[in-house]
């Protein structure tokens, strides 16, 4: 809460807040995040679960927009543990577990946990994964374009 | 948040605000109910993971306080949807599924869904669960408060 | 190793290693463990398996001594978690979980990985729970002896 | 510890070990491959699991380099696992197992544990299958190169 309205302040009077710096996701980043993509995804007419895992893979806050997918709850989970677990996007094992590519197969191991379509990326600080983002509830490229903002909003406030 | 402010303009104008209903628990109710638990379990000195569940059992918003156990995410969530489930508190549960009493057994049922000790409370309006909420992170009897608080809550605003 | 050689060194000459501090569990420092908690097994003539978690709940290294029991394996690697994910002893959680105490029913929550009798133990640095260590292979008193001895063994060389 | 120190007393004097055979897989021998793997995992810029499986499939010692991919758990482990269960490497199958080949469809069976790409290798003693090898955490090529490594460090010692 003090975050958002340093953020407004900030905001009002022109001025970037200094980026910090995280050795684990926390709660408040967590919600954040989380906040500004439901807002994001309510401009694109999308109905999403938005889930924040940190940097064991454990979930620490997901949010369903009313009317989401009952289905997209494990999909964003999961999405959040893949991105933690093998620090890569989903987008990008998306490509390397097609039929013929070298992870081929990866989404049967690791008990059904590892989703291989775009939603989902890794939060760094300083060069670290410290927790990821999964969202779910729009088309993959909706979904992917929700990640995507997910870190961009992480990254405006923490490096 | 609109309620947020609603609810504050009318503790300073000393007025109560009118109870709604609801057909089902949507992520606004849920966020409200989870924020005013994590305030209590705060002043309790507990870490708590604070889950909600929709009528049919599903999770809609999951929280879990910086330094909760991990243990505690599937413990709330599953104390959330054993509420919607069988209807009842896991409390209520935790005397019925003992052995020798006539639900022992019930928590070897539900693919581990089951949640047999307090901290989760169905929420009703108008006479119908629309949903449940699942506290996990303290002593069972400080689950057991905070799950009754979020009960209690609800129905400050919810009839 | 060097590890090892500054120890065997240091007992040579009497002098006791200043500890270190340790953000998370490394897979030196799990394998120091091991073998130690090895040793002693051999002396006690138990057959272990034991293994390490960081402070995600995540194994880090698991050893099965020749002949040890094949169930111990899930055993040992789920003590480890599950003193992650409570922050607590298995041998603590035995008392807690019996039928009338305040957590029994805790064994058939989070997928089975939840174990309650002793032989796991939670590793800390700086007052946080980095890791954990579980035994499995001899009785419950043996295992419980080891994963002590563990815990022992790592707060030689880390506070 | 004995064979390694056999090893280097071999090598400094240019003899050559005379071979074993091996009715299953031990820990020690276990441990010995895992170290060379890590070793050339190292070199080549890989944060490996290694995982050594034995002649009924069970896990027998797993160790996750610093930094290694969490997925890559029980990706190694289940290639070991696989190597054993179906006394082929993981490579091998990974070309049997495309659409419209003769094993597609097996990575959908054998509860999730069936993995098909490369990385993982059974390790033979007179012909027979008593134990196996998964390697994750690079490339598949990288994870390929370093079973067959592990395969070939194996028949230096073991006939």
């Amino acid at each position: 809460m003090d975050k958002l309205i340093d953020d407004i302040v900030r905001q009002v009077i022109g001025e970037r807040a200094p980026k910090k710096t995280l050795s684990n996701m926390n709660l408040e980043t967590a919600k954040y995040i989380i906040d500004k993509v439901e807002k994001k995804a309510e401009e694109m007419g999308v109905r999403a679960v938005v889930a924040i895992a940190e940097a064991g893979g454990n979930i620490i806050a997901v949010e369903s927009m009313d009317d989401a997918y009952f289905a997209s709850y494990d999909i964003a989970t999961n999405k959040a543990y893949t991105c933690v677990a093998l620090k890569m996007s989903t987008k990008k094992l998306s490509t390397l577990s097609l039929p013929g590519q070298s992870l081929y197969g990866i989404q049967f191991t690791n008990q059904g946990r590892i989703v291989i379509f775009g939603g989902g990326d890794p939060l760094l600080s300083q060069g670290r994964v410290i927790g990821a983002v999964g969202v779910s509830g729009g088309s993959e490229e909706q979904d992917t374009a929700l990640s995507a903002y997910a870190k961009e909003v992480f990254e405006e406030i923490i490096e």
